[in-house]
């Protein structure tokens, strides 16, 4: 049969798209290529079409046609109404047992009712994240499918071929049933947010303690070497360090202070919000955008009070290594801690250490550290919280006089410091045993009858008439 | 004609909706009343059908009969499904021009959906946000009622009537279109959260200063007397003295601190979050309860990494009194916001003075504090952020050096204070003109090719190669 030979077929040719499918290419497969505009293309195949075996599809019924069934189909459209688009034609000219993956950053609840709709159609539609920008979508990017087993297993091969490799393997895996794929890419993203937020913080002090541009790189560049070996602790070194092309400066302090974000951060805080799982790293660094964004209060703001930074006093940059790494560990421990739940909650079964593996090559948050946090989930799945692992809460224990030390010297110096005084304020809730909810449990009963439980007989909600009770 | 002769109908006679009833009557107005279960009527007549003058009403087609046109129900039955269900049943019965009033915590995107359902029969709902408790209901709330202007005109009386009432007037405004009401009651609810957690927080330094229950009670008496003053701080007081009747010592330290939560606040914060307006104190409050409830976690914790806390030094309690303020300034900045911006993109036209003024009496944040934000919006309608006030800027300046001593402190010992710290991060990171985001734009540009403004072109996008830069 003429047409049927194609591994795998690519929708989109945008910027991630067309390196996936040259990705899957150099791997020896043979990809069927097709893009809405039809120039696209062919500017492709002009461009890309000597590097491997490449199938262009002017159709849908054509991509159909090229692949071998059970069909594989990528998609790396916009996220949104294209996607729903592009599956409905797809559904047309596919068979019961196809596969339609989609690559891009979906929201997980589209995710779930579109693995409804095609599942009417005998389709099996896999939401996957893909991680790693436009290099790791040629080299190997950290991809994170999910819906049904029978579709990873008929995938697995592919993109195997096709993920960066780890010392501990190809970076994809199984992240779990319907929108899993899709969630662990959210909270991969939210995570990322955390971990960008933490290096600014840290980045300011740096300069707060005197360090010039060539001293905060030369620092990242040691950081790099230790526990926050990482890929954003490399490219801030690089970042730390690069000339304006346009001057004799850094070019970073050429840039407008105004963050931008695309929206996974906030999924992110948001469902974990309506989970009540405390994101307090991610939520900060989502605020910290948020307020980036609004210069022209800042602007105001600063006119009003003044910017006068005090002395920050106390700290050197070896505390400061502890503290970002100290508050990075929350980070995780928060954010694994919100894809246990979702899990859960939501009927994913996704292994953590799994998820922890193949997060160490290929994505944005790619670092040693997640070794370290593969290995606690493999020793014990059921970890109640990653900072307890024996290994871990040494680490914590050890670091955290210098956390405590950065934190206060930031809050007395006027430095805004939120991620790295979130992280800090979930630590010291957790580890309490005894907190202040019993003041608002109090309060509640007061004025709205909402009952309390005693220590003493805790099974009992307890309403008083507080007015009648005795004074001490 | 018999039976048209009723001002106002109510539909529910739970807890709060009798307590309404009941002040209705008490102002001398005729209140058709109603329950799904006729047998609760029953015993509403029984036991306060002397107070006033009521219609028991025991079907929907008799209580329009006893209302005169154009007619008022008040909904006062749990949000969600039992809102729709009756607000269809009547509007069977009602005509063009009557009026439905929703009293309940109703989530309010569902406000306005039944806002254009009941428009389609010429009904007018009203989603009304109710504070105050038992007692308020009775006595006189705070109301936040939304709809149209038409609506509003016909409840006024009514509503002013019964209505707390403070040195400003009544305790009811309309809040603005469509569902505007019970967004006010939701942003209300969740500063009433940041509140309760500023103050649990306060009391908890209050003790590691070495404070007593009675000595706990005298400073948040105190603090009542001064610009702290309010319903929340006097309850504390009350609280903190109470003894506990099974026992000799205080009642609040039987309390098992696991704090409950009934939606409002992580709605706050989740419209906050989708709106890209940091809530830092709102969502630090809900976090922390959210933590509060899971306690087998905080003992693990606490097993893992130990409870001892250390010195709290350099600060007193005129310290956390400052802290506090300025915390609650935050707070209510970021509300008001908040407010701000909803109105803006949801067209509601909210009046941020009268939102203000009605909140000085009847809710559960009614405090002297509120007549200032009142006064504030009422001499500047655009001021950009409440603190901004000159009278606010000035209290603020004034309280920052304790407010950093305070939070500085508790880091310092390991005493959890996520509200306060949120807080102040907040106004660290709005009062500074330059802040740290172009560190996160350079590593988006670099990974992702997000592109960053550069200060002396900010009009135009940029992406450069970064590995091609040269270093310095």
């Amino acid at each position: 049969m003429t047409g049927t030979t194609a591994h795998i077929g690519l929708v989109g040719l945008g910027v991630m798209g067309s390196s996936l499918a040259r990705n899957f290419a150099s791997r020896g497969l043979t990809v069927a290529v097709n893009n809405y505009e039809n120039e696209v293309t062919t500017a492709f195949m002009a461009e890309y079409g000597d590097e491997g075996s490449f199938v262009a599809c002017s159709n849908y019924a054509a991509l159909a046609a090229a692949l071998a069934p059970p069909r594989r189909v990528l998609l790396m459209v916009t996220a949104g109404k294209p996607v729903d688009l592009v599956l409905r034609a797809l559904t047309e000219v596919l068979e019961p047992g196809d596969m339609v993956v989609d690559g891009g950053n979906s929201h997980f609840p589209d995710t779930d009712r579109r693995v409804a709709e095609a599942a009417a159609s005998g389709i099996h539609f896999v939401g996957m994240g893909v991680s790693g920008g436009e290099e790791g979508a040629l080299k190997g990017p950290s991809m994170m499918p999910g819906g049904t087993r029978a579709s990873w297993e008929a995938l697995k091969p592919l993109l195997e071929a096709a993920a960066a490799v780890s010392d501990s393997g190809p970076c994809v895996t199984w992240c779990g049933h319907g929108s899993a794929g899709h969630y662990t890419k959210m909270v991969h993203n939210g995570i990322e947010y955390g971990d960008m937020q933490l290096i600014a913080e840290t980045w300011t002090l740096l300069r707060a303690l005197g360090h010039g541009p060539a001293a905060i790189r030369d620092v990242f560049t040691g950081w790099n070497e230790g526990v926050l070996g990482s890929f954003l602790i490399e490219i801030t070194a690089r970042i730390a360090g690069a000339k304006d092309p346009q001057g004799d400066g850094p070019l970073v302090e050429q840039i407008l202070d105004v963050a931008g974000q695309k929206g996974t951060g906030r999924w992110t805080a948001i469902d974990a919000i309506m989970r009540g799982i405390p994101l307090s790293t991610v939520v900060a660094a989502v605020d910290a955008r948020a307020l980036s964004a609004r210069k022209e209060d800042r602007l105001t703001a600063a006119a009003a009070f003044g910017e006068e930074l005090g002395a920050i006093e106390g700290i050197a940059a070896d505390d400061l290594e502890a503290a970002l790494y100290a508050a990075k560990l929350m980070s995780y421990t928060q954010g694994f801690d919100l894809l246990r739940t979702a899990s859960r909650e939501r009927g994913y079964e996704t292994d953590l250490a799994e998820v922890a593996r193949i997060w160490t090559a290929g994505c944005i948050i790619r670092a040693t550290f997640l070794d370290r946090v593969h290995a606690a989930y493999a020793a014990d799945p059921d970890l109640p919280l990653l900072c307890l692992d024996p290994g871990f809460a040494a680490d914590l224990t050890a670091r955290l006089p210098a956390w405590r030390r950065v934190v206060a010297a930031a809050v007395s110096a006027g430095i805004p410091v939120p991620a790295l005084s979130a992280s800090l304020a979930w630590f010291d809730s957790i580890r309490l045993a005894e907190g202040s909810a019993r003041v608002i449990q109090a309060q509640r009963d007061l004025f709205g009858a909402h009952t309390f439980r005693r220590t003493d007989a805790p099974e009992t909600p307890v309403h008083v008439q507080w007015s009648e009770l005795e004074q001490l």
